[in-house]
C-alpha cells in the first residue's frame, strides 16, 4: 500500500512528524507494507510547497529550520492559502497540526472539513475539530468512506482513543478522570515544592511547557477541550467546551498545596466526565486527591487517565517524558491504522 | 455474524464468562452485530455437555453451582474427555480457561493445539500455551486462517496485548517492567504494614487471592510465565520460563520492607524484559523502587506494566479492583476482535 500525504502546519509537532516519517521509512515498508510520499506542506509563515512526485522532507526541514521559505521546493501554479493547498495537492491523507484557537476550534475545523469533503483521510493532532464538530466530521468521514483519526489530541502518543476503538468493546464507560494539562500540572508540582505561582509559571514558560500567554492553560481551557474530546468520543456525549463546569488554578498558593500534603492529599487539576443516566456531566477543577490515587502521583509534565467501565473497575494509563516526537508518533500510528482499514 | 462457542473449563473465570455472555447478549447484537450460542462445555469434575442447538447457559450455571453434573444437558453420543469434546462439538470458537500446570503449560497447550488443528478460533485465559508454545501455535493459527487471542493471560482484562497489536506500531519495545502477581504484591503490601510473612500468606489465602499451595506465586513462577508471554509476544523473543532469572519473595521480612520505606523506596516483585542487541533478557526478582516510580504505588492485588519504546519513553498501565469478571471481559473482547477479523 502507498499513501501520498499533505502536511498542514510545519511547527514543532509537524516537523517531529516529518523527521519520524524519514526515520521510520524502512520500518513502515517492512512491518506494515506501507510506502509514503509527502506531496504537499502548508505552513503559517514559511509558504507552501506541492510536488506531485514527492517533496524532499529533509530539504524542507533544512529550509524551515534555517528560517527560509519552502517556495523553492514548490512545483505548479502558486498556492494562495492552506485551503487552496488542500484542494490542489494530490494526497490520500491530510495530516493536520496547525495553530489552534481553543475557544473556536478554528481554523483547524475548516481544514479537516475541506480535506474530508475532498475525499482525503484525515489525521489531526488538533483537539479543536473534535471538541467543536466531532459528530459532523465523523459523519462526513463515514459518508466519504475515509478515516478521521486523532489519537494525539489527548495524552500525546498514548493509545487512549485506540483503546476506545479496540479494547473498550461491549462495555459502558461510566467515568473518566484525568490529569491532562502539562502547564498546570507543572505549576502545581512546583507550588507544592514552595515555589510561588508567578515563578512557577515563568519556569514553565522557560522550559517550553507553557506558552507566552499561559491563560489558556491556567484557566483550564486546554483541559476542558480534551475532556470534551474524551466525553464525546468514548462516552457518546455531545458536549461543547462551554458545557463543561470549568475552574482554573489561578489563585492557588504554595500554602494551599502544602496544607493538602499535610492531610495526605495532593491538589491536581482534575478533568472528569461522569455518566448520569442519559447524560454525561463534565468538569475541570482543582481537586484534592488522596496519595493512594494513581492520579495524585502524576508529576510535572506527565499526564494520566483512569477509566471506570461496567467491566473494568479501574484502569489507569500514565504517560511520562513526552516531547513533540511522542505526539508525532500518535499521528504515525493513526496513519498506519487508516492504511490497514481500522476506520471501517 | 454468528459464533458457536465451546467452553473448556467451568471454574470461576469460565462461569464469570458465561454470566457475562448472558448479560451482554443484547449489547453484542446491537453494538457488534454479533450473535452467539454456547454449543459445548467441558468441565474438570462436572462432566461434559454438547448441544448443537445451543446450551442453556443459565441452566448450566445453576447445575454446577448446585454441585451437580452437566450430563442432563448433553445431547448425542457420550464424550470421554476434553479432547473428545473439542473434536465432537460443532463450534467456530473454543474459549479455554482450564486448570494449568505452570511448569509444563499442560494440558491447556494440547487443548489449544487440537482446537486450532480442528479449524476453530481460540481464545485462552491460560498463560501456559503462550509461554511454552507461542510460535508454534501462532504459526498453526496462521496456516488455518484462524484467530488465537489471549488478552486475559496478563493483567486480566487490561488491554496489554491489544495495545501491542493496535498501538505499538512501527516502534521497538526496548523494555517492559511490571508488577504482575497478585499474591506476592498482597503479601509485600502487608509486610510493609508490619504483618509477618506467614500471616500475610494466610490472609491472602483467606480472601481467595492465594491458592492452597501458594509456592507457585511466592517463588515467582506465575510472574515468570507472564513475563515470558510479554517478551515473546511484544518483543519478538523466544524465551521459555526456565530462561528467566527468577527469585521469589520467600525470605523477605517486615523489617526489610520497612527499611526500604525509610529510604523512600518500596520492595516489589519486579518483572522485567530488556532488549540487549538481538537478545531479550528477562528477570523476576524483588527490587527496591523509588516512590516516584508509578510501579512502586501498585498496592494489594493491583497490577501494572511500564513500556519503554523508541517512540514512547514511559507509558504505564495500571489495573485495580480485578475479579473473575475482569478476566472474563478480556476473553469477551478477544471474541469480538476475532469476529471482526482483527487476527488477519
Amino acid at each position: 500500500m502507498h499513501i501520498d500525504i499533505a502536511l498542514l502546519g510545519f511547527g514543532n509537532v509537524a516537523r517531529a512528524l516529518a523527521r519520524l516519517l524519514v526515520r521510520k521509512t524502512d520500518t513502515l515498508r517492512e512491518e506494515a507494507g506501507l510506502t509514503y510520499r509527502v506531496t504537499g506542506i502548508a505552513t503559517h509563515s514559511r509558504g507552501f510547497a506541492i510536488d506531485p512526485d514527492g517533496l524532499d522532507l529533509e530539504a524542507a526541514l533544512r529550509l524551515v529550520e534555517a528560517g527560509q521559505k519552502l517556495d523553492s521546493l514548490h512545483k505548479g501554479p502558486p498556492v494562495a492559502d492552506t485551503l487552496a493547498l488542500i484542494a490542489a495537492c494530490p494526497a490520500d491523507l491530510v495530516m493536520e497540526a496547525t495553530w489552534l484557537n481553543p475557544q473556536t476550534g478554528q481554523p483547524a475545523t475548516d481544514y479537516v472539513r475541506a480535506a474530508l469533503a475532498a475525499g482525503r483521510h484525515v489525521v489531526t493532532a488538533n483537539k479543536g475539530p473534535v471538541a467543536f464538530a466531532y459528530r459532523e466530521l465523523m459523519e462526513l468521514a463515514r459518508r466519504q468512506d475515509r478515516g478521521f483519526f486523532f489519537e494525539s489530541t489527548v495524552m500525546d502518543g498514548a493509545p487512549v482513543l485506540g483503546m476506545g476503538r479496540e479494547a473498550f468493546l461491549a462495555t459502558t464507560i461510566e467515568r473518566i478522570r484525568g490529569i491532562l494539562n502539562s502547564t498546570t500540572n507543572y505549576v502545581l508540582t512546583r507550588l507544592e515544592q514552595g515555589v510561588s505561582f508567578d515563578d512557577a509559571v515563568a519556569e514553565a514558560q522557560q522550559i517550553g511547557v507553557a506558552e507566552a500567554d499561559p491563560s489558556n492553560d491556567l484557566e483550564g481551557w486546554d483541559a476542558t477541550v480534551k475532556t470534551v474530546v474524551l466525553a464525546n468520543v468514548l462516552m457518546g456525549a455531545d458536549l461543547r467546551p462551554a458545557d463543561v463546569d470549568r475552574t482554573g488554578i489561578t489563585g492557588l498558593t504554595s500554602a494551599d498545596l502544602k496544607a493538602a500534603l499535610d492531610a495526605g492529599e495532593r491538589v491536581k487539576l482534575l478533568c472528569e466526565a461522569v455518566r448520569e443516566g442519559d447524560q454525561v456531566r463534565a468538569s475541570v477543577r482543582p481537586a484534592r486527591l488522596p496519595l493512594s490515587d494513581p492520579l495524585s502521583q502524576v508529576d510535572q509534565t506527565s499526564s494520566a487517565i483512569t477509566f471506570q467501565t461496567d467491566t473494568l473497575h479501574r484502569l489507569t494509563l500514565i504517560e511520562g517524558d513526552t516531547d513533540p516526537t511522542t505526539t508525532a508518533y500518535g499521528m504515525l500510528v493513526d496513519m498506519i491504522n487508516i492504511a490497514r482499514g481500522r476506520y471501517k
